[in-house]
């Protein structure tokens, strides 16, 4: 009978324990020291160092109640859901997850490899910094995922149970109120907006009827496609990244749904770094942020037909180029309206991005106004947006003097 | 610790016993009689009837492999998912499905409303009879029971819980076989067409490419679209029908798929009868049978914007006029599509109906090739088939003398 036969939140002391009686390389250290180290609006992320050896690791627990709020009650399983999601991408993808050492479900938590030396991607763009490898890697990342748990790859019973798994309610939830719904109607009056362009959004996010149209047809791909094992929170705030290498972590949002969902929020977040390059004059920083831009879609679409025609096992998949060309033209349209979507809910939603909010007032204004409007440039005009220069000829049509 | 406490499969004495200690209205009959009349592919179905008082029940027990074949394993699970989506449309529409009096998980059966005055509506439009109340019915059934289980009704996470609960990998398997896939690849080698239209097949359903990639299209949406929970199989002999009434009966491919299935198979199967009176001169009901299409599709839109008026919950569908009318026509797009697929499918594959395979060989071969016209020009034309006028349209643009 151990003490972890039966849940309850750790504290440090409890964490060393854990450690020591679960993680086989900690088995004997004398000297663990455990931080929290958690700031995320969830859970709690334990970093486990044995003082001698150097050695550490991370544990991650759910509590049954956020911990930003005792009470905003939320299932567990949220981190069985994460965890098996890691495990499965570093099936493919060994290189670009943390390696994942044990998952309890007793305690709802998960042991992960310290990635001590990694920056929260959106941290270092914020100091502009280039990482020259990223377009490579999150275009690997999202090809080698995502196409392999949709119908083209999987068969499509084992599919429906990989379904059924990763059904995830209440995480989906936070999703359609956040960005597919708030910045659109504001009915829990909880939007940010600067004052100086509450006219703006009133007109251009809230009365939009046309705009609300096209916003509803995302939302309800949101709801009802069942394509691909997604992410579902694939934000610069969900990668760890040095100089040569990335780590995609936190999928806790996963469930089956647009493959653009993902695709889109990597356009979205890098958008926002693109604003911030531009606000704050930049120049090295933003032609390196379009290119990437360009690169992640291009090579993205690259990548992604050639795991379809080394892996594709249905029919029409296997038979029919038309078929592929257009189920990539399809991702690419959904991207890109899934991109306006998340930069929309940046910005007048209740999760802000420090790249726009940190700007000095003026700049921060001039900012969100910016924003909004690639934004619903991105939704309205998805259907056009097929290669990375037509995402980057949207920025470059509406860069703005910040001086 | 009754018999009954460990599945077995039952034949009549047992059935018998089972009726009267499960059955509170057979509790005392002495005069009990049972007799297997199930028909289908895959389940045992039993009348019990008490002679003395005349009063009657069905069961139907699902075994571990289908009826027609030893080698056709298929989990009994599906009885589950008949009885739940009955009774779910019961709680709709109680006037159109039958009574369900009970669901045994051990015994894998359920008890349900004898129908034995009704007659399946496949046959009976095989005799020509006309039913004037049938586009009524059946448009109703479909708007009350299909558009509460989408997410513009139904709370998400209640929606997701019952997308999971009718996860029904093998008998989508058929589909996805049946329907979607052996009509145009032929890969089995077993579909039946008659040799005068060999070589017409070959071009109109082997080799269209054009053809192929919208067919492609369709089978995405029905392995991926978790729009609405469909009957999942509603072709005109799982509908059981009087002058007055009309029930439809056999769920058991009940999911989450795009509604436009549902409303497909019912278009489908009523041009299978116009065919059919075409080929057999009988101009009223070819005229019914139009009236019917056009009814069917016309009345099931009012319906729609009649539930979607009163009980939509979601925030877009609620305030967006546009959105209501958009995902409606993308509704009657999916639907002329997925009634050109069931067209083809019954035509050439292995499941063929007997309004076509019945009629005389001359007739039949020509039948089959008009079938196949109209099933193409359903699929292909499908955006532009928006009112049952569009529908009935098809029909006559293709019309044949058969003398």
């Amino acid at each position: 009978m151990t003490l972890f036969s039966t849940y309850f939140l750790m504290d440090t002391e409890e964490i060393k324990s854990y450690v020591k009686e679960n993680i086989s390389f900690m088995r004997d250290a004398t000297q663990l020291e455990a931080t929290e180290i958690g700031d995320g609006n969830l859970n709690y992320v334990f970093r486990v160092k044995d003082m001698d050896s150097g050695k550490s690791v991370i544990i991650k627990q759910a509590g049954h109640t956020a911990r930003i709020s005792e009470d905003f009650k939320l299932s567990t399983d949220r981190i069985r859901i994460e965890t098996r999601a890691l495990q499965l991408a570093a099936e493919r993808t060994p290189e670009l997850v943390p390696e994942i050492y044990l998952f309890d479900e007793v305690m709802s938590c998960c042991a992960m490899e310290d990635l001590g030396d990694f920056t929260i991607m959106r941290a270092a763009l914020m100091e502009h910094r280039i990482f020259p490898h990223f377009a490579e890697h999150i275009s690997t990342y999202m090809a080698e995922n995502l196409l392999p748990s949709t119908d083209v790859v999987m068969e499509h019973k084992v599919k429906k149970a990989t379904v059924k798994n990763f059904i995830n309610p209440e995480l989906c939830e936070i999703s359609e109120d956040l960005v597919f719904t708030e910045p659109y109607f504001n009915q829990n009056n909880r939007n940010i907006v600067q004052s100086e362009n509450a006219q703006f959004v009133q007109e251009q996010l809230y009365d939009n009827k046309p705009l609300h149209l096209e916003v509803a047809k995302l939302k309800y791909l949101f709801l009802t496609k069942a394509q691909s094992l997604l992410h579902g929170d694939l934000h610069t705030g969900s990668i760890f990244i040095t100089e040569n290498e990335t780590k995609v972590i936190d999928p806790e949002f996963a469930f089956y749904g647009p493959i653009g969902y993902d695709v889109g929020n990597v356009i979205a977040n890098l958008s926002f770094s693109w604003v911030n390059g531009q606000a704050q004059q930049q120049d090295e920083f933003t032609r390196w942020i379009e290119d990437t831009i360009r690169d992640t879609i291009d090579l993205f679409g690259a990548k992604f037909k050639e795991v379809w025609k080394r892996e594709a096992l249905e029919l029409f998949a296997v038979k029919s180029d038309a078929f592929m060309d257009f189920y990539l033209q399809d991702i690419l349209s959904d991207s890109a309206g899934m991109a306006g979507l998340e930069m929309n809910r940046r910005i007048v939603g209740l999760a802000q991005v420090k790249d726009i909010t940190e700007l000095e007032h003026t700049k921060h204004v001039q900012a969100e106004k910016l924003c909004i409007q690639i934004a619903n440039r991105f939704i309205l005009e998805r259907d056009t947006l097929q290669t990375g220069e037509d995402f980057v000829r949207v920025l470059h049509d509406l860069k703005e003097d910040f001086s």
